[in-house]
């Protein structure tokens, strides 16, 4: 199946109206660094954030989220029991979640937390290009990959292509690797999208809040690839048209907020590019 | 008692001075996500705040402080510990604290820890309106009150109205319902403030801030409900007037903390409307 | 050894170019009020940070890293754990790092950990005046210097200088007081720099996020003392360019990121004040 920029754009479209009118409740277990930008991002778009994360809480609220939304970002073992909770809860009740993996590939705590999640069947993987290699090295689809050093991403997302489509077929979910061009697969299909400006990559936690995003578009879409691809697509075109108006990623960070607050289905339709 | 704008606006800018001359030191025990945006909110209207919130730390900190500010937005068992070993001095030393109970009514274990809290005796307990309906709730004030799903208001603070009546007497104290209009009450007398702007719902922790500025007031105002007064009054006015340079919820941030530094006694005067 | 304007602001740029062409892995075990504008600094400026924080990680992240930020802003005894665990690391492998000892002198429980911290040779020791006035008093300097009341200074950095010199003898490192003039010395050479604004101390967990970009420059320089010189005179600079454009604190804040990623060795030689 080959999607026109055309077909998702119109798609993503309808999806971004969905998510205004349904305003999904969407619960983040997220790192300390992205909660500002993260839950600023969901206002903005018109969904209802909701940073509920202690082991004392975290199930009971999944049971009535829209979605959940797992990142691993500054893990410690008590996020990790919250985030295993959740997950568990959220399978039982069908409430769709996404999987962050940040950071993978790095740090031996993280990446057996990272693995027993990906038990409990994410609905999304989302992570940048080094990430998506390292969760599926360690799910052992491949043993020639690089060792990630940091946080950023060493790798391109095309790179990260083929083991994002094993990865997607391995946990039956949907795989995005980000960067660039960002990929988008659920292991039949992939779909890369070149939206998105330089500056993206210099504002700190700007993935994680996309993730945040996604899961509001996992709350609303028929499926986690069409949420996936949506919620791509708005963070690409949104980035690319906020970029236009900043000077810088302090700036930038600003006019990002603004323009998802702003942005259209007409906007998405005119500015997408859909490369594969 | 009737309070008209012009009685009210004038007072509102007295204490606004006085929290600049006087500077006071603010502890805020808070969420994650409303730390980056209560510490510069104080620090542009020109008070010291500090983000002593471990049980290691917190209560000898309260012993020093101005005034503190509960917010139980991020809450755990642990951070649950360090608010009441931070009520329980503030209440022994005579400091003035006040309680916001984020998402009351949505999870079982906050909602116990907010009727903990309540006996500690707050000077002002501040939310949405959905937050202080279910709090009075829980108090056992009411049976009738829609449960709320998220951290989002359901309610209208007119709604809340009523019920903060019942609470500011149920537990000596003010209450504050914030929404389209506010609403201060001590129990005898009751006050809307009907300024502001629609996107400020749209800025993730903009109402935790308001409790950390309302925290600041508290330390110089004659009583708690003039504290809640005038620091409603200065949130109003600021909001509205930084919303009238701001494109989206992104620029209204940064303008609403610069015009927490800009703002002028005068500027309430002539902009506050209050309606009841 | 006098080091002129001319001289030191040529370093400047020259370390300034030398971040970014490394690109340095900078970890930070830092509050949860400052991850935010940290991280955003550090990518601003072409650094690459990594919030690692928790003892389940901390160390085996450390042996990685380029340099190490420890920051006790909002500390607890788990904090502790990873600082310690960090800090141990950094100096088997010989990893620069730096401690910011927010708050030194309010509270008896973070006294004890920074001392604690400091036998584990901290390259720089970086604090507001007060606070570098509490660490040299806590490390038996001095007995006549004032009991800080909360985070903000209370004195000038050149109240701090001559006890900076002693600490950073004392410690056989480079110490950082910053203020409306900045000291730097490292027990031997003490320069002032009298750049900035005076907006800066109105923002949040500025000091803070100075602290993680010292850590870049620590990654880079010949000497700790020469990367404390080159980041205090960055910040200096870019912040005194950035409040031109700035209309109050949070624009400021913007301003100052979007700076962060402009300025050029030519800026900092045409800018820089060195006083001493």
């Amino acid at each position: 199946m080959k999607l026109s920029s055309q077909t998702l754009g119109a798609h993503a479209g309808r999806l971004l109206d969905a998510v205004r009118t349904a305003r999904p409740l969407v619960q983040n277990i997220t790192n300390y660094v992205s909660m500002d930008i993260a839950a600023n991002a969901l206002l903005a778009l018109g969904a209802s954030p909701a940073m509920i994360h202690a082991p004392e809480e975290s199930s009971e609220f999944t049971a009535r989220a829209d979605a959940l939304v797992v990142n691993v970002g500054t893990l410690s073992a008590q996020a990790a029991r919250s985030m295993e909770h959740a997950a568990t809860t959220a399978r039982l009740h069908g409430t769709p979640w996404l999987l962050d993996p940040v950071a993978a590939g790095v740090l031996t705590f993280r990446d057996d937390v990272i693995q027993r999640l990906l038990r409990h069947r994410p609905a999304i993987v989302r992570g940048n290009a080094s990430e998506i290699i390292a969760v599926a090295r360690a799910a052992g689809l491949t043993e020639n990959a690089a060792v990630p050093r940091g946080v950023d991403s060493a790798h391109g997302a095309d790179e990260a292509a083929a083991l994002a489509e094993k990865l997607a077929r391995h946990c039956f979910c949907t795989v995005v690797a980000t960067g660039a061009t960002d990929v988008v697969t659920d292991g039949t299909t992939l779909v890369r999208i070149s939206n998105g400006a330089a500056v993206m990559p210099r504002v700190t936690a700007l993935g994680c809040s996309m993730s945040s995003v996604m899961g509001a578009y996992l709350a609303v879409a028929p499926t986690p690839f069409d949420a996936a691809l949506a919620a791509t697509a708005l963070y690409g075109v949104a980035g690319e048209l906020a970029a236009a108006q900043a000077k810088g990623p302090g700036s930038f960070r600003v006019a990002f907020i603004d323009m998802l607050d702003a942005i259209q289905p007409a906007d998405i339709l005119k500015t997408l590019r859909v490369t594969s």
